[in-house]
């Protein structure tokens, strides 16, 4: 292989000919040799482009940087938010736990793109672009890398996290809607219990991820404010007047994305909780989900042996060696990304929880996992609603069967006779194996009018009073 | 021991003859022999004696229940508030699910007492209150014991948590004010960094505990919700019409807090996304608060051979075999606490997502989990505010000494003569373990004239721009 | 109230007269109202007691404390184990991290209960015992407390929560083996699938729990290894030559199981990995439980329209609403603990991981965590076999129609015919609702002859090959 | 792009043409775009190499595939597992959780390139080898998935895992007797306390990870045992007399690992407590590794500011503000790496707990996460080793400096004078800013000449008795 020579504070690097990055990234490729390379996600990168062009900006407006070196600057973040240099990204996730080689990685491919841009060739001559004291001006690893997390991590948020639920949460409504009349048995402690509509039970799954999207939505404002403008500790050592405020002002049009600028950067450097309050609202719709993949994949078990009252698409032969076989596949995708997230959850406190003194340095872990996180309930959420909740259909012969036998039925007899006989009604149906209107007449407590009157599930749903 | 017999549907039971408890009490007491005895919370029954109080009124209201048998509900109801029947309540978090069995115990305990006051003896004659047909009337414990544990989770919150946090949040914010001129050395990565001022580091803890705040009071919205009126499955059966309303409005009137029916019931029945989402922010609050007394607990190391920047108060002996000894003690309680609640939120979360149905039969596990964390969070912080943090002092001579040492002084030469040049003035000093200013001028970058002028730490920490 | 004074080398302080500890408890239990008081598990209690009598034989044997004051000591010791001063442990779980106030509060209760048999009134004239020099002699906070803590964890694990996870896997093995030729559908994806007997199902399980109890007692090595002798903070300074070797004998003597002194007394101080270790094997147990109580309920579900392919003991009325309801209620308790002990398992690893230099300061709540999950697996296990597993039976009649319907049985065909042309004929027969033997020999693949030889659920389980 | 079409049980599908994948990979790519893809770890598809192999010489063996057979499916393998088809496997982790259509993927693979082995073209013809009925003979995905995990993860532990922990140990072990004479201060609660030396308190580490590797060690039992045999729910239908036994055979001889058959094939599919049970070690490992990087680099602190009694290599520059900053930034991705482990646990137990009858449907995130976590810390403890613990000095400057200061040298004389005028000499000390030797003589307790007989830093270390 081809390499050239790089230089940073500590001395010279031989750096591959071919790549854009420089000294210090080259550094720690070699160091961190932990999991596959390149697991820095790629989200974080952009959120520095974005950053990396707001800063030159700023820089320039404010007059410490030439509007040159600014056009330069920009000209490359737009490559890189092009995607065009995806594959100078080489370092993994487990460096140094301020993202400091990310930082520099972005600075050094910036100038040396630049160089490029400019006409030079890499690693010859003097850099048209210094990516210190050009590109990482007014800036620090500190506070970059938290404001690259923030703007990685709300977008992805809104952009495919909420989208995602929304999308579920729509067909499911109107799967609620469309079966608001489909009377069923109840069922509480997986014990047959009184009877509800296959809409109500539905209406619950709608109102979960209602509040989960609200209690998501309810994490944006922290995640909104950005650390850029703190620095090295939070105090804004060598930024220009007027900096941070306006800097936010540039990623908020250039994301086009509420962010401001952090009221408080020390918190914003030394400590994480936003990130930690975002991801507890992924862990709740993680949680609500797999309630929701857990109850469908049960009530459309079987097809002959199990409860099956309600039908969802075959899309895959479901066995290696039992032939016809289907499965709720999608329920088990879903369920397995809910297992990760409520993991991932405790990986974020863990980090969370060590800042020391000025900075956390469990940045990178924190914001890896929680891009996954809302990458993974995005995805699912669409993946099961195009693939399953959409063709959720009752299975009205089996529903009818199973309610109609249902012993719980007596209940709408407490009013009448009372919570004790009709008791003994159930409990004498139950071990008679007969029906309830049976042995309540049998035991003297309803006339066969009265019952018919009496126990209607139909009239046992009715809406809340 | 004299015993009493009571029945249940199931047949007869013999009872301790001076326990107020029934039949389903007594069962369940030998049936769940599971850890200490009587660790169902104390402040769910409460919740459970506030709402049994509200439907027996409302019940009333709606023509349902006569007004002597109101009356007499509401009277034992009070008792059981004034703390006079905590004796009464055996039974063991690890009962059935649902807590049906601590719903009977209430019920049961109500009608025994009304019994009582109603000038008859226990387990003789007709019993004045039925426990299911009265007490129980218009109810499930499918929908009580959720209305109690919202009930007590609220109350715990906004009654002790945030008081608590915020005891702490004012002391810290009035020390952030008191010592905002203190210049001290920054530390990220634990190593030595730019200066900022103790009251600065302060500052952020504040806003760590005033996002906190905030995420705690997002998400009492849904903790106001309540699952009363759902009875068996979440539709009502069973309640007369305008129930759900208006039990909802009287437990707000007892309670004085901002309870409103749950809009969608089988949610609340179903799902217990609400203790999740509380018990998140919860944990948010626990990761910030272990971050914060981490630093406090490094800052006051020593008294001779740690960091020693600041003083915390004496409280105790710290060693029984090392004499003079005093130890963070405090921030070992507080973070012990947090440790705590970080665990708990998997167990709320594991609780969570296992739902079957129409009914979560985790719902005891997750209530005392989420009350020993709100209770433990609220207490340690006053602990930590009243015996420690209210007596942070700097500790003036160590820090000037540290500061001045430092070498990370040299960013301020930044933006004068570049990184690299900067980076090999502190390399030499490191190097040499001579001073700064030394080296600057040695190597022949600044004067030292130029020196004092640009390298001044009160300069370094100046207000965010 | 009456007071007496105590006094420490911080001062006076005021004591209730009729107490008999001592200023250091006095001065923790005023300092950390956190939670419930006496919260410190009474195991551990337990556990000093054990080890300062051994503490007081091997200074005794090794001269440097008097025979009549190790028998004074012992005698406390005795008392203690045998129940007669619970109330005289006060504090909390939320106190100092090395649990020295609790080491205090038992030499305190110690000297001063000695002064009582002793003839003397306590808080009058000097103490026959001294809390530091001579109950504490040879030990310190940091080497007492850990070793509390093994010696408490080590007896529940042995003495409830392996015999407790025994009684259930030896009923469910004689479940196992009575139900050995009760044929059956098998389920997987929650779906039909492939025949097996109830027999074999339940032999799974007491694999789980075989693993289980193995894992676990894989553990007990390490956690019979003993911290005392390292005193403050592990070189044992203080202690008389022979000291840690003879203490830990006399420890395993006394509570006759098989401690050892610790090969390293800088890990025992500085990290509870044994607590860890000990605490994942009980996770594993939880996670095991969890899947065996959920299968059970599961297969119990109905009576009418659930799986209701077993039946399990009727012990309490379900339902305070619906009359007549019986509810899987020890799977509810049983799996409501294993929520519990997984989360215990991350307070546990939060604690840990968190040890700073020579002393871990998470031991109160790593203990009390550890304590809770040991005795409410154990309990949950024995309440779970006593009120559920000894009561299954199978439903012989429901058993037989589930299996009976299945298509799944096409699969013993796959040897015959090749797996795509059974996938047709169980395909047709779901479409059209008919029979696999309908539908095997209309497509013409078998005769009704060769269908009868090959498809049988009774040669479809047959012993592994 | 060009296409061919495949079929499947279900119809046909279009494939890429160049592509050795089927019909069954395809659909499942087309329905769970979920994440990027391919995330299913290369592993498991080798451990699938492995089983196929060795499937297809167990069947040959027993008579049920010929021999041509056998050879065309053992090359293919011998190609995957050479790397040759890495590309040819892009699905998903979260697919169905049984894993089916991973395997099926593998099956498609071995049949299609077996078909070009065989001079014959992809898709056209007659297939030369039978993806369900020859590559997956005597299998089912539920046996043949959790056999490839077992593989993948057990190789994992024993070549990634076990030799990078050891690595870091031994290096630990080394410099643990390299600094035996170092006599430093000790801290517990971060305060000053008695000397030990550096060695001891490496030692202390290397016990932690001694301890850690024989927990580790100890699970490998349980992952040596192979679900394979037990096909579709543990029965072993359709496999020959003596598959299952022969074929783990197979498998320890093509892996020259010990693997054996499962006793019992209903646990090894219904359950993944073997999983559990590594990852709980692992997760072990985590919590003693953060506690040990924690340390080192709190004892690294710096340079001027901090603690500073050892020296690290500085491998990057530190910061991209501050010049000349040098970081402990393998102690950062080393803690990093636990935090993602600690979560990685509560991912696996949340996947553990929900199998449900026959099936653990868990199956791939389970093996994702706890494959990351072998890798990871393999990794990262080499990384660590290499990069950071060789290099560990003393800065025996500084270590003198903060040892002598220290008050609790007086630690020596409590068994001299007694702990309370021992404390007493302390707080004097502590309070007038003197030492201890002038305030002990001051006092009148010692002589100087007692003093510096009895108070010798270098004697409080001695070897435990």
């Amino acid at each position: 292989m081809n390499f050239r020579i790089e230089k940073d504070t500590m001395g010279e690097v031989k750096v591959p000919a071919d790549k854009l990055w420089g000294a210090q990234t080259e550094r720690s490729r070699n160091n961190f040799k932990i999991g596959p390379s390149a697991s820095m996600p790629l989200e974080i990168i952009y959120g520095f482009a974005y950053l990396k062009k707001a800063a030159a900006f700023t820089n320039c407006e404010l007059g410490v940087l030439p509007i040159e070196k600014r056009d330069l600057i920009a000209q490359v973040c737009d490559e890189i938010l092009a995607g065009k240099h995806d594959d100078q990204f080489p370092l993994v996730i487990w460096q140094t736990g301020s993202g400091t080689q990310s930082n520099m990685n972005v600075n050094e491919v910036i100038a040396n793109r630049a160089q490029q841009l400019a006409g030079k060739t890499v690693g010859e001559g003097d850099k048209v672009i210094q990516p210190n004291d050009d590109v990482n001006k007014s800036q620090s690893s500190n506070d970059t890398f938290p404001t690259g997390m923030h703007i990685a991590v709300y977008k992805k948020v809104v952009e495919t996290t909420i989208p995602g639920v929304r999308q579920l949460r729509d067909t499911l409504k109107k799967k609620s809607e469309a079966f608001k009349n489909v009377v069923k048995i109840g069922r509480t402690h997986l014990m047959d219990a009184t009877p509800l509509t296959l809409g109500q039970e539905l209406s619950g799954y709608v109102a979960q991820l209602d509040h989960g999207l609200k209690a998501l939505e309810n994490t944006l404002p922290h995640l909104s404010e950005l650390a850029l403008g703190g620095t090295a500790v939070g105090t804004g050592l060598n930024t220009p007047k007027g900096y941070s405020k306006r800097v936010a002002e540039y990623i908020a049009k250039f994301t086009e994305l509420p962010f401001i600028s952090a009221p408080n950067k020390f918190e914003a450097l030394a400590a994480h909780d936003a990130l930690v309050e975002t991801h507890g609202a992924l862990k709740q719709l993680a949680v609500s989900l797999n309630k929701i993949a857990n109850d469908i994949r049960m009530m459309a078990s079987g097809p002959r042996s199990g409860i099956g009252e309600i039908t969802i698409p075959a899309n895959e032969p479901g066995s290696s060696i039992m032939p016809g076989k289907v499965n709720p596949t999608q329920c088990e995708a879903l369920t397995m990304v809910c297992a990760q997230v409520i993991g991932n959850d405790v990986a974020v406190s863990v980090g969370g929880l060590q800042g020391h003194y000025e900075l956390n340095v469990f940045k990178p872990v924190m914001a890896a996992n929680i891009l996954q996180s809302a990458q993974l309930l995005g995805d699912a959420c669409k993946s099961f609603e195009e693939h399953c909740a959409v063709g959720i259909e009752p299975n009205q012969e089996v529903i009818n069967k199973l309610l109609n036998n249902s012993l719980m039925l007596v209940t709408a007899l407490n009013t009448k006779i009372g919570y004790y006989k009709a008791a003994e009604i159930a409990n004498t149906a139950h071990k008679n194996g007969t029906t309830l209107k049976e042995e309540a007449i049998n035991l003297g407590y309803v006339t066969a009018e009265e019952y018919d009157e009496w126990v209607k599930p139909e009239d046992m749903v009715g809406s809340l009073k």
